[in-house]
């Protein structure tokens, strides 16, 4: 009876998409699910798998929203 | 000083309702922190109980996201 | 399907007791799935009660850990 | 590599705002991922802060929801 | 940046094993940071994956501590 | 009332050091209150700071746990 939780940025993999859709967030219940079965024979019908999508704002990396970090990184990149 | 956090999916209990009611939210805060100060003699003035309501697309059991299980096992029981 | 954290200090409620006794633990869990089963009709067996039982020196509250801040508290109070 | 997460009521410190601003949200990153660096000499650039904004209902404290709670202190530090 | 946590009960996959062995830790990792790569195109130089292993009587399902369920689970089974 | 949850490895700042030090942790633990304090507002006194310490074992990053990760960046820096 395995809990696992996925804490992820609210973004899109392609433009103008605002967050995971459906089909990516049911591709990492079942990938998971899969995992832990196959790693250590837990049963999915009592693995629980809650994903948490996380506005860019609220998460920080290397001292600053990720949107700052990322032109920061972005800038050096370039520098 | 306890921090208890309640997970469950955003859906009502009754049709129609999209989520727990102010009064059901409040009856579970009331609950944990009555069985608290019973069980372990916490006080509640500093028992935090946070209940996140986390949407059904988002909450995976069975390898499916939990809409999907439901009908999954629906089915089965009708099969 | 709710998934319910319980984090508490890992101290007993009687003394020479180092923390939470599995009854209690039992009944914090039985408790918790109960209120759930009551006020969101959400079914026992699919109740997940997760209970972490936290060192004393890594859980702070008023800027302090906890043994000492109970000490600030108890000094102000005998003051 | 620490992951810290930060749990605030959504609320704001000044009349008329929701929430925390999206400069107080950068500071709680800037503040946390300094005081890893300086305490445990942890790189701001893999540590992740994270803030989670919760609805007043759904945080609970004294056995009720935070508004009701601080009511009831109101009501009697004004008795 | 993702960051998931993995909460498991702590006991082994065969007899006389404590708890999962680090190649199986080994394993969940390298699982989710993949899944997360191939579904999400997070890299997992920037996906963190934390475990946590929970002591059997501080886990409860069915209203009951995970062992006593299982007891319960089997003598309805055998009944 | 913030709820602060700081993860971090269970490996200490100097050699021979398995963690990090109770002086460390409350450091941590006043650095994050005087933070909420001073940017939230929050009072120190009803504000909960908790510290996990993960096994290096139990953390992954890069796919891979942390130790091997850090191997593995080590040779290529070395490379």
């Amino acid at each position: 009876m395995p809990y696992v939780n996925i804490r992820i940025t609210r973004e899109g993999t392609t433009p103008g998409q605002a967050g995971a859709t459906p089909e990516q967030k049911a591709a990492l219940i079942k990938g998971v699910s899969d995992l832990l079965l196959e790693v250590l024979n837990k049963p999915p019908s009592s693995t629980f798998v809650v994903i948490d999508e996380v506005e860019l704002e609220n998460w920080g990396v290397g001292g600053l929203p990720v949107e700052a970090y990322r032109r920061q990184v972005a800038a050096k990149g370039s520098g």
